[in-house]
C-alpha cells in the first residue's frame, strides 16, 4: 500500500474548511440510508450471507443481467485483490497514472507487471520515450505459450486523470484480443456522461471483468460495498478465491436499501461537472500550474517549478484547504496534484489561495 | 466453503422457537453497543483507516502488548485466509475435527495439509488406525530441508466439540518445536474456565498467531471484527499481505467502545457453564445418544444409529427447535451434531424432543 492517500486532514493543526482532496463526492443527502440503518442495527447479531446472494440478484435484476455475473466486495478494493488472486502469476498490463492498488495487488500475488503511460493519444512503456501507438498495449498479449494469462488493468473514468477511454475504443481492444482479460474499473461510472459500457454489454464478453463501487456513488465509503460484473464462467473464477462473511451485514443491508431506492442522494451531475470544467479553466489561467482536460468530478493539475507537496503544506497551513499531492502516482512526478471539485464558494477560495502562492511564493 | 454452516433457520418452513445451531452465545445486552452505532453514522462518509492503527492500539493496551503485536481483521476468518497466504504453500497440520476454514483457505493458497484426529489422548493421522502419541503431529517438521514452513493449525476451545488443550500441553509443544509456527484460534477464548494461553503469553514466543473474535465475545457477526495478536516479527509477514481498508468503519467504531466500554453486554460464565453441564449430562443419559464432554458453552453430540439430518429436520418441522448438524466436520459422521446452550427452559424442550425422537423415532 502506498502511503499519502487523499482526505488526510488530520495531519496539519489548522482546521480545513475546504477539501479538495477526496475523489468521494460527499455533498449527498444520506439522512435516508442512515435512517434505515438505524432500523436495521440487529443486523449485527446475525451472521451476514457466507456469499451475500440476496444482494447480487437485486444488484443483476438494477442491471439487467443474471445473479451469476454479480460478486459483491468489500469495496471494490476487495475486487481488485480476489481478481490478482484468481489471475495469480498473470502478466498484467496497467494503465498509468492510476489507482495505486491495482499495481499493490499484482505484485502480491506474483504477476509480472508493465506500466504503460498514455502520451497524447499514444501509449509507451514506463521509462521509455518510444509510443508504441494504442495497440502498443498488447505486446504483453503476445508470445504466451507458457504464459498463465495476460491482463490489461484500466480505470474508467480514470483516477487520477479524469479521463475516459472512448467506448467503441474500449470494444475493439475487448474484440480484437479475447486471450485478454481487461479489468475495466468503473468506479467513478456514475461521475461523467462520457458513453461507458454498460454492465449488460460488458457482460456479453467473455473477457472483461468490470469493477463497480457504490461507495462513490453513495459518498459510504466507511461501508465498503463494491461489486464485479462478468461473464458468470469469467467470474467463477473470481468466487473461487472469495473468502466467506466478507461483506459486513450492515453494508448488504445499505446495498439493499439503495437497490429499493435508487432516488437516494441525488446528485446533479450536470451541475457538478460544469463547475468543475469552470474551476479548471480558472485554475489553467493562473500562469506556472496546468490543469488538464478531465470528463468527470476531479483533475489532475501540474506546477511548472516547485513541489506539489509544498502547494499542500501551504494551503493547509495558509488556508485551511486540503489538496491531494499525486506525486507518487506511477509516472507522476512532484509537480502534480489532484483537485477534487467542491461548491462554487470554496473553489473560488482555492482558485484564489494558488494564485497567491503562485505569485507570491513561486515567482 | 463448506455448505451447511448453523443458524439455517430460513431452510424450514415452521418458525424456530429455540435455536442451539449457532456457537454465537447471542442472549447479551448490546443496547449501549447500538446507541453508540447509532451517534456513530456518520463514520460511513469516511474511509475508514486503511489500517486500523487505532484500534489495534486500544487493544494493545487492553492486552498488556506492543501495538506492533496487534493485526485487526475483517473477522477472525480474514485472519485465517491471512495466515494461510502469508505462509504459502507451506505444509500445514489440522487438529480435526475443527472449523473447516482453515482447511480451506489452506488448499487456496497451495498447502500441503494433514489432518489429524483427537483418538481418546493420542493423535492419529486422518484414514489411518494407528495412533501416534500427542507428538505424532510434528512429524510434519522434520524433514523440510526443502520446505517452505510447517504450521499447526488448533481451535481451543475447539469448535465443534468444546475440548480445550490444556496450557502448559500448548506450551511444551510450542517450545520444542520453534520451526512449526502454531495457529492458534482462540475465538471462543472468552466462554471457558479452562487456563488459556494470553495474548502477552502467546506474543513473547517467535512461533505463535493467536486468533481473537470480537464477534464471539460481544455477539455481533454481522460487524466481522477479529485480530491476530503475535510477537511483531512474526506478524509483519501476516500484515504484509493485508488490502488496506478491509474493516469496514462501523466495526473499528464498536471495537474502539468495546475498548473503552469492556463491561458492555455482560455475560455470566460460570452460570451458562453449569447449565451446559447439566444440559450434556440429560442428553447423555438419554439410550442411543452420546454427549460428549466440553470445556464451553457447546458440545458435540453422536448418535448410536441414525442420521443427525433426520433429527434435524424432525426437531424442526415439530418442534420448531434447530440444531447443528456436524455430519460435515472433517472426521465426524452422519450421526454428529453440535449443541449450543440455551435457557434452561429451551434445553428442557431440547431433551424432551430429542427422547421422544429416540423413542418414538429411532427405536
Amino acid at each position: 500500500m502506498i502511503q499519502g492517500h487523499g482526505d488526510d486532514a488530520y495531519r496539519f493543526a489548522r482546521t480545513i474548511r475546504a477539501n479538495f482532496s477526496s475523489n468521494v463526492y460527499g455533498r449527498v443527502d444520506l439522512e435516508a440510508l442512515k435512517a434505515h440503518l438505524k432500523q436495521s442495527l440487529d443486523a449485527i447479531s446475525h451472521y451476514p450471507e457466507p456469499e451475500p446472494y440476496t444482494l447480487e440478484a437485486a444488484l443483476a435484476a438494477r442491471h439487467g443481467i443474471d445473479p451469476a455475473a454479480v460478486c459483491v466486495t468489500n469495496g471494490a478494493t476487495e475486487a481488485i485483490y480476489l481478481i490478482a488472486h484468481a489471475f495469480s502469476d498473470s502478466r498484467s498490463t496497467i494503465l498509468q497514472p492510476t489507482f495505486s492498488e491495482y499495481a499493490d495487488a499484482c505484485q502480491l500475488y506474483g504477476h509480472s507487471i508493465l506500466h504503460y503511460i498514455q502520451d497524447n493519444s499514444r501509449w509507451r512503456k514506463a521509462k521509455q520515450r518510444v509510443g508504441f501507438g494504442l495497440d502498443g498495449i498488447f505486446s504483453v498479449g503476445q508470445n504466451e505459450t507458457q504464459s498463465s494469462g495476460a491482463l490489461v488493468w484500466l480505470c474508467n473514468p480514470n483516477n487520477p486523470t479524469g479521463g475516459v477511454i472512448p467506448k467503441e475504443q474500449l470494444r475493439s481492444w475487448i474484440e480484437a484480443h479475447p486471450d485478454i482479460v481487461f479489468v475495466i474499473d468503473q468506479s467513478y461510472g456514475f461521475f461523467t456522461q462520457a458513453p461507458l459500457l454498460t454492465a449488460a454489454e460488458a457482460t456479453s464478453y467473455p473477457n472483461v471483468l468490470q469493477l463497480h463501487s457504490m461507495t462513490k456513488r453513495y459518498a459510504m465509503p466507511g461501508l465498503r460495498l463494491g461489486y464485479v460484473t462478468a461473464a458468470p464462467q469469467l467470474l467463477e473464477r473470481v468466487r473461487a478465491v472469495r473468502m466467506p462473511w466478507s461483506v459486513n451485514a450492515l453494508a448488504i443491508e445499505a446495498g439493499l436499501f439503495l437497490c429499493d431506492h435508487p432516488e437516494t442522494a441525488p446528485i446533479d451531475l450536470p451541475s457538478l461537472l460544469a463547475e468543475t470544467q469552470r474551476l479548471r479553466a480558472q485554475l489553467n489561467a493562473l500562469p506556472g500550474l496546468t490543469a488538464e482536460p478531465t470528463q468527470t468530478h476531479f483533475f489532475l493539475c501540474r506546477l511548472a517549478t516547485g513541489r506539489a507537496c509544498d502547494l499542500k503544506q501551504w494551503l493547509a497551513e495558509k488556508h485551511g484547504i486540503l489538496i491531494r499531492d499525486a506525486a507518487n502516482f506511477e509516472s507522476l512526478d512532484a509537480g502534480c496534484f489532484r483537485i477534487a471539485t467542491q461548491t462554487p464558494e470554496e473553489n473560488k477560495l482555492l482558485v484564489e489561495a494558488v494564485r497567491q502562492y503562485l505569485e507570491d511564493i513561486v515567482l
